[in-house]
């Protein structure tokens, strides 16, 4: 199969049908949908349709409870700890966030820490969700253990990315981030491709740094090593900053609502123990929201037309390349690799679906 | 002058009296001398005794206001924006955090943006004033703009860092970090000793990389040029991620307090115009604050016993090395350099102080 370009419809009609017959209502099937349809618009590939295959193993791993549904285990108006019931992490997470977002509507500030989940696809649609609604919005889960600490070599954090969207015009400031040098996702985009990841990246079974992407995932879903951390693997260049953000995320996620930590993740049969934590904040709570809003568009437009670096043309500000993906993407369709179209047709073969006639 | 240890007592003695004569009361001049001395003591030699001189300077050039009060200008159960109205940074960071921990106390959470303030020294400090209430804490602070943006050449964010402590045993959780890949005072250090900084930390005021420390204060102090965002220089190693981390900071401290963004912070005679964000959160409202505490504790002690890199015997968490410092420097003293030494010296004589009293 060569590589195709497929239309965002196309690709929805696909994605709601095949998790309708995994066993999704059809409510949940267009949430979930959305959730990876975001991702492949926003330009990042890694987390969209290119993981509808690890979601399929999961479901059949028994990670994910299709019909489950979340449950509020504590409150308070200001905050929430949810038992995610093994739910399919997209579902888990929008009604987590959707809480998060009525407290701080009523309370000016709404925390919900999840634990028992699964993974939730990209961080950034949650705290989407909030900046949608006018609101601040964070967003952070754990994951399977992937990235070392500074002088270690077991993965003992996740990936663990923060998600952090504050409303803005023409488009929300949309930063979203793996607290590691880069996410798993990205790996295999490189060893989907073929391509030698760059050195700093990740190591070997051995924890020797390594840039054949087939050893360097070995190593991740072997649990034997894994990858740096942002900043790398020592402390010149702060790779014990990105270890502590990774602590962060795992302390608001999987501590506080004493869930899985990441070194646990997917270590149990039938449950992996993913955790997720969501913020909204009400800017009014800090005064006139419209005010604080131009304030910061100003500041980006500043940053925007600062001086360049040598032979650099643009800066960009978070969500800009992500904006300007949604809107070329959507009206050109999406590049998918040959192999993401085997696996679709795979899926589709095992879910008793045409595969053709949905990309005709 | 030769590198001299001293005992913290005499440390105190000569910072509380030098800061009396610049016109801070006792209560003020104790609760500064705290926050000079906590970064000693932690290891931390960029941001304690080392900085004196910088805030005399700052002094003189009319940043600080000495006997100015902040003031609370807007108020909800779970926030406040503060003006600091060009007070000593340490001092409205003080009153700041104090009312967070009252709000968290109350409500839960306590979200404090402050405006119009100065230099605060190390951002753990005030993290540290909530983890030893039992609560979350979290400190940031804006700065003189010494960070450029990735594809950019002018400094546009400060080095913008974040502190997050958790209640723990031995000693809490607390990491405290620069967003950058290194802070300034680490360079002046690295300028004190006459020692080369490593490939990859700053730039000089051709926006080039360079290692020579003196060249990269200058091009930081001239405002053409600066330091790398954590991650570096590009994307490959995720120096986006760092320059969007230091954006979260920005919008936290100076777009929601309505103040001044790091790119204006020092620009304005009279006024330097750095802007803090305080929070605290009430582990009670996620649950059972104890089991959460044991919860992370265990991890901590997970992490610090898994397997170590090649050659390496140790993985340290964060806060670990600062409280082996501060029980170490306590007992044995700290060794200032004679270039410090030679600051303080000044420092007495233009204060009237006789340096060689304190220091026998």
């Amino acid at each position: 199969m060569n590589s195709k370009v497929i239309r965002i419809d196309q690709l929805r009609a696909f994605c709601e049908e095949a998790f309708s017959r995994l066993g999704f209502n059809h409510s949940d099937s267009t949430i979930i949908t959305d959730v990876l349809l975001l991702s492949d618009l926003f330009g990042i590939d890694s987390h969209g349709i290119n993981r509808f295959k690890m979601y399929h193993q999961q479901i059949k791993a028994g990670y994910i409870e299709i019909t489950s549904q979340p449950e509020i285990v504590m409150e308070t108006p200001v905050s929430a700890v949810m038992d995610g019931k093994r739910g399919m992490g997209q579902l888990v997470a929008n009604v987590a966030m959707k809480i998060a977002i009525e407290k701080a509507m009523t309370s000016g500030v709404g925390l919900v820490t999840v634990r028992n989940s699964n993974h939730y696809g990209i961080a950034g649609f949650y705290s989407l969700m909030a900046s949608n609604e006018g609101l601040i919005g964070i967003s952070m889960t754990n994951s399977l253990a992937a990235v070392v600490p500074t002088f270690g070599k077991t993965p003992m954090m996740g990936t663990n990315p923060i998600a952090f969207s504050f409303p803005a015009k023409p488009h929300p400031f949309n930063f979203d981030s793996a607290t590691s040098v880069v996410s798993v996702g990205k790996i295999e985009v490189h060893n989907k491709l073929d391509q030698p990841i760059p050195f700093g990246w990740g190591l070997n079974s051995e924890g020797m740094d390594e840039q054949n992407p087939t050893e360097v995932l070995r190593s991740v879903f072997s649990g034997k090593s894994g990858l740096h951390p942002l900043g790398g693997g020592s402390e010149e260049h702060g790779g014990h900053k990105g270890y502590g953000f990774s602590m962060i995320v795992e302390i608001l996620c999987s501590i506080i609502s004493m869930g899985t930590t990441s070194n646990h993740v997917e270590k149990t049969a039938g449950t992996s123990g993913v955790c997720h934590f969501f913020a909204a904040i009400d800017p009014k709570i800090f005064g006139d929201s419209t005010a604080i809003q131009k304030h910061l568009e100003n500041y980006l437009k500043e940053i925007r037309s600062s001086e360049k670096a040598k032979d650099k043309e643009r800066i960009y500000t978070h969500g800009e390349k992500e904006a300007e993906s949604f809107i070329q993407r959507k009206a050109n369709g999406i590049v998918i690799h040959p192999k993401t179209l085997n696996e679709m047709n795979e899926l589709s073969n095992e879910l008793g679906m045409d595969f053709n006639t949905y990309f005709q």
